[in-house]
């Protein structure tokens, strides 16, 4: 039996997994909630003791690590975590090599679950394929070959500041109508806010999902907006068409450029329903010419996508 | 001595160029313009008059075939001319194996040219990169780990109708503000006849580019924009901008997206001078996220960027 340990530095959880090559059975499984105030020592330790929890003084053949930020994957270096501090140059592949003695593979979250559907998920069989996920961002990771693709300095996949509306609001990255700054969950969330308080007194609108907040405008969430639009709320489905709109372009324009047999989309946004499902591949099929063929399919691994991402990052 | 033949059927023009491997000389070269009514049989006539002619009794070891069309590069089969009729499935390497006896490559001109700039060109020493040609039409061909990437269907690289406009000028493949549709030299010269046609009687404006084509609008180019621009002609420049513009977002986007180390710009639209490569240059990296990393250059090839490409099809 060789015996992998998949680790998942998510940002606001931890989680780690224990499995043999060829099993889809974790042996064993360990999930924490980050603190309030983590830093990178914090989150180590955590994970550490997930870890001897799991290992019980076994030794795995292979440690796989997703982590929530840029990597430099040939390194395994963490650059930097947008959620937690003190991650800034952590060599975490030869920390936890030095410590567990076996050999250690490291790459972002979006790459680490490209790679695991690929090898167990919706991407099966799909040699060129382009995982997007769209949650509290909008991020995305490549197999091409049959193989991870990272670019050329690592930072490939960043389908979330393509631009796609250019006279659109501002992100939080200083242009216009990138399609993170339409298609996140917290975006989502405030494209509705803004609309909600710029309603005329009088005029109607959104009533459903000022309902499911009691009229306070600061627990709008993502998912709120995508409940309120299945439940016909005509201000939310608003928000999410543009939304899946976003999307659709960003997938049309990478199918395009790229020509990949197949999209597959996960995170809390795509499970906004049939309606959003149709829009968005719609505006994909209508972006992309007539001549380029190309599939859009839901993410199968869903939160365990890093942790069995990090199982195939050990196997390549 | 390895002689490589390598032929360039480029909608208006054909050319074919016979070289020794290692040699950047050509021992024989030559070139004719299509006829008026060309179709598939004359282009196909009169490059046989030009191999005969440059191989005089003698053998190549191989033929690289450059085309200016859509070609399936796994069968050779060529599947439609824009600008030539008649070229619908031709299986151009077969009918040329069969006729010379030696190996034969075919794929499409951006692809071409891109192997070409790679193996040859402004994109000697890196592995990847992407080749945009900006002429008549917008296109692109991909390097990604020192080979081409074609796509899973062979559609890869087309840049020209990524949406960066939403809200702008509809294409010809009907959707809006492709980059095409703002940067291409027969649409920029469309976009200028526009503005000229609607400026207001008394009102000044585009006196340059008036003056260059003697009032009569039908003969604008993309040419006569930029010469009209660079002798300072705002209106000029304002539709220049606005390709530069889509141009530059059209990089940055593929930037974020892929990742390569270099993109390598060919085409007529790119020699429209200093101007445009600047607002070209500073929108792409206002488009990237800062950590992403790359250069832009001309290409170093230029209209044997085709030619030298086939050679380089037959040595991968």
């Amino acid at each position: 039996m060789t015996l992998i340990l998949a680790l998942d530095f998510g940002g606001t959880k931890l989680a780690a997994g224990m499995v043999n090559v060829g099993s889809r059975e974790w042996l064993g499984y360990e999930r924490r909630l980050s603190p309030a105030k983590a830093n990178a020592s914090t989150d180590l330790e955590i994970m550490r003791s997930l870890i001897y929890s799991l290992l019980q003084g076994t030794k795995p053949a292979a440690i796989g690590v997703s982590f929530g930020g840029p990597v430099n994957a040939s390194t395994g270096t963490v650059q930097l975590s947008h959620h937690v501090a003190g991650w800034e140059n952590i060599p975490l592949k030869h920390l936890l090599e030095d410590e567990f003695g076996v050999p250690v593979g490291v790459d972002n979250d979006a790459n680490v679950a490209a790679l695991g559907e690929h090898r167990f998920g919706a991407g099966q069989g799909y040699d060129s394929l382009f995982y997007i996920t769209v949650s509290t961002g909008v991020g995305g990771g490549w197999i091409l070959n049959g193989k991870p693709w990272r670019g050329a300095g690592g930072m490939a996949g960043e389908i979330g500041h393509m631009v796609v509306d250019p006279a659109g609001p501002v992100c939080l990255c200083g242009k216009r109508g990138c399609v993170e700054r339409l298609a996140s969950g917290p975006y989502m969330a405030q494209n509705a806010r803004e609309i909600l308080e710029n309603i005329l007194p009088g005029r109607q609108g959104g009533e459903i999902l000022r309902g499911l907040v009691r009229d306070d405008l600061t627990l709008l969430t993502g998912q709120l907006v995508s409940e309120a639009a299945t439940a016909g709320d005509n201000l939310a489905k608003q928000v999410l068409h543009k939304a899946a709109w976003a999307l659709g372009v960003g997938v049309g324009n990478v199918a395009n450029l790229m020509n990949p047999q197949r999209f597959v989309l996960g995170g809390g946004v795509t499970k906004a329903g049939e309606d959003f499902w149709q829009v968005m591949q719609q505006v994909a099929r209508e972006t992309a010419l007539p001549e380029v063929d190309f599939e859009i399919v839901p993410a199968a691994l869903g939160d365990d996508a890093p942790l069995w991402g990090a199982v195939a990052l050990t196997l390549i």
